[in-house]
């Protein structure tokens, strides 16, 4: 039995995908016995060159006619991106039987609960491995590879862009925007970086990976999301002195009948392994009850490792099909669950790093830390460095474990103090824990 | 639809796996839809205390009626370990037309053969992922995960027990005996550690692994393995002064037609991710031809990790049962390809550490050099330090690549030349290519 697949979408993951269904499909072939042939491509723009030659016939503009209504078709992968018209795209083909391969993290985080519930009454398969962490099987791992544990928290490095920003400035000293002027002549970074360096992105792919971990409904609008562009190479140098590195981590744990989800950036152990996950690698973390900790780590982006989780789910489907499962009673957990809440950020606890711009003169420490004190915040470590009478200074303080709203309050009210200048710059601090 | 399971051996995988199938019959439940209960535990010993309270009705002494005699039971869990009765139970487990599962990485590397094809004509499927790596899920991500691309090549540390003994050295300054006993005091190494020091674990595991990744038969009588007994602490410490750490290494390499699969100390650039890899960790790199590098990374051993691999196995064929798959007509790729040869060690190439006991008297550095440059081997980089007029010193060399069966011939001649002293050190280089 052979069988057939339609991309929608022939852009860099589109083309990689199609690269690998046409080199790879011997190899595919002799491993899992399962023949699968690339019978469409749909793209408005199917004259550009991509550096691969597809029979011209494959090629359409036709994605409604000639994919999702093509009756030979078994699986349509739609990697075209963004809300509009890819889930037009995805509803039609779940309600046409198709069996759907999306990498498109924000639609399913976003508008997903309908799509999953579509698929889930229509008795197909809706496979989203790629919208995670690139090439990385994090998905399966989670889904099948862990699934006799509780998962019990996730934490990872899942967007490039990012992590390729916050390694040049510490590596070369570089400030925020340098760093991203780079990453964007590199095509690491797009025109408009607002989803990478904001943490959107990382904030869709964390809702697609807390709902499968914990079974909670998919939460993007219940997820504390603060990005990177405020950190400066100076957080980046006091961390280092610390002992810490800066990463944007996406962060789910399990705490009784509670989730905590949040992204942000995030001082770590420099001893730690995720760490030392550079460049636009990604990295996650997985602690499950029975497996302990486990970090799976590759390329989160690019057409080849894309397109490779891409082509791993439509071999899933395929073998499913061939092997003649009733696929409509494979149960799926993700969502189910409502009796866990996500707790709102301002009951998460936490270690922070406080960098306040003071003015150089006595009493400056004991007022700061006279705020402090009044909100339970106790202080770990202090830094301050250089002298400029009458000037500013940067003056570090390590906090222990605090709540989050205690210490909004707080900085709030130092941020007035005729003693400090400008915004206090607030990372939290994860690890060692005391 | 109600899965049945039963257990043949109660250490401490079967407690674990015990545990699981018991404590987390119910996240599972909820997870996947699926029922699995565990009916049967049987051991020679049933009344030692596991720490784990079973009814007594689970527990039995009779393996053979109880278990695999047992109508009501889907799938058979093999925990015993060793050659036999394990085979034994398998086989007829298998012969009833059971599902087996099994982490006896021993037994399948080298009678797998025999195994997988009985498996194969029964239609039963045959369950191997706590074989390698503990709860790491990598059989599963080499088989699924990246099921796409064409493996080529494998770095893994898959044998706690070592990787903890070299930690300990490094970390101490311990020599071998003394970090092996600390091994096997603190329960990591067993009472007869030969397996675990001397590689043989590690090219069990890494026979399935390149069998699984490149299609070979299994081919353990044609790894080259070389294990941990000889490396000194002397040896840790140059390898860091060069820049490296020494790990014991799992290897497999696709080249052309053929594979390298051996497994030896290695010196790996400290700065890759794979050296920090520390203690009874373990880690294993996967890279392919779309994918590029990924890293899997978690505990290699132990009840709860390796139980975790077991019921994964156990929820995938449940999951197969369940949803009605004609499991018989999913193909494997293992061991069906029979044009891929293992690439004799002699023809090996690599870049290699020397570290010789030389006689501290003039001309010794030009008499070794002299007799590699005569085998073809060019000298990378010298480490010569301390005087001992007379008395034995010291001597370091990093080569660039060279042929293994020259460095063979050159070392054997060096060894009989009077201005050296003992055996040469030899240990084999990875990483930073030329």
């Amino acid at each position: 039995m052979k069988i057939n697949v339609g991309i929608i979408g022939f852009g860099t993951v589109g083309t990689g995908t199609a690269r690998i269904l046409t080199e790879n499909r011997d190899i595919i072939k002799e491993k899992t016995g399962l023949d699968i042939e690339l019978l469409k491509v749909a793209d408005l723009d199917i004259e550009r060159d991509r550096g691969i030659s597809l029979p011209s016939h494959i090629l359409t503009t036709d994605a409604m006619g000639d994919v999702i209504g093509n009756p030979d078709i078994h699986v349509v992968v739609e990697l075209i991106g963004g809300i509009n018209p890819a889930k037009d795209f995805i509803v039609k083909a779940i309600q046409s039987g198709k069996h759907v391969v999306t990498a498109n993290k924000a639609l399913l985080a976003t508008e997903g609960a309908e799509i999953f519930d579509e698929a889930r009454n229509r008795g197909v398969i809706l496979g989203y491995e790629a919208s995670v962490a690139g090439g990385i099987p994090i998905i399966k791992v989670i889904r099948e590879g862990l699934v006799a544990n509780r998962i019990l928290s996730i934490y990872g490095i899942i967007n490039g862009t990012s992590n390729y920003i916050l390694t040049r400035m510490l590596e070369e000293k570089m400030d925020f925007h340098d760093a991203l002027r780079e990453a964007q002549e590199l095509g690491y970074a797009e025109a408009d970086p607002t989803f990478d360096i904001e943490g959107i992105d990382t904030a869709h792919k964390l809702t697609l990976l807390a709902s499968l971990s914990f079974g909670i409904p998919l939460s993007y609008d219940h997820i504390y999301t603060e990005g990177i562009s405020r950190i400066t190479a100076q957080d980046i140098e006091f961390a280092m002195e610390l002992g810490y590195k800066i990463k944007l981590l996406a962060i789910a744990k399990a705490v009784d009948r509670e989730v905590e989800i949040r992204v942000h950036p995030t001082m770590i152990p420099e001893n730690y392994l995720i760490s030392k996950v550079d460049g636009v690698l990604n990295a996650v973390y997985v602690v499950g009850d029975a497996v302990g900790e486990t970090l799976y780590y590759g390329r989160g982006a690019g057409d080849m490792p894309t397109g490779s989780a891409v082509v791993s789910d439509i071999v899933d489907i395929a073998r499913k099909i061939t092997i003649g499962c009733n696929v409509s009673e494979d149960i799926q957990f993700m969502g189910k669950r409502t009796d866990i809440r996500v707790k709102p950020m301002g009951e998460v606890e936490s270690k922070y790093y406080f960098r306040f711009t003071a003015i150089d003169r006595p009493g400056v420490l004991s007022k700061i830390s006279g705020v402090l004190g009044r909100h339970q915040i106790s202080i770990a470590a202090v830094i301050q460095k250089g002298r400029s009478i009458g000037g500013a200074v940067p003056l570090v303080l390590l906090t222990h474990k605090a709540r989050e709203s205690d210490v909004q309050k707080a900085i709030k009210e130092i941020d007035t103090l005729d003693v400090v200048d400008g915004r206090t710059m607030v990372i939290r601090v994860e690890g060692d824990e005391d």
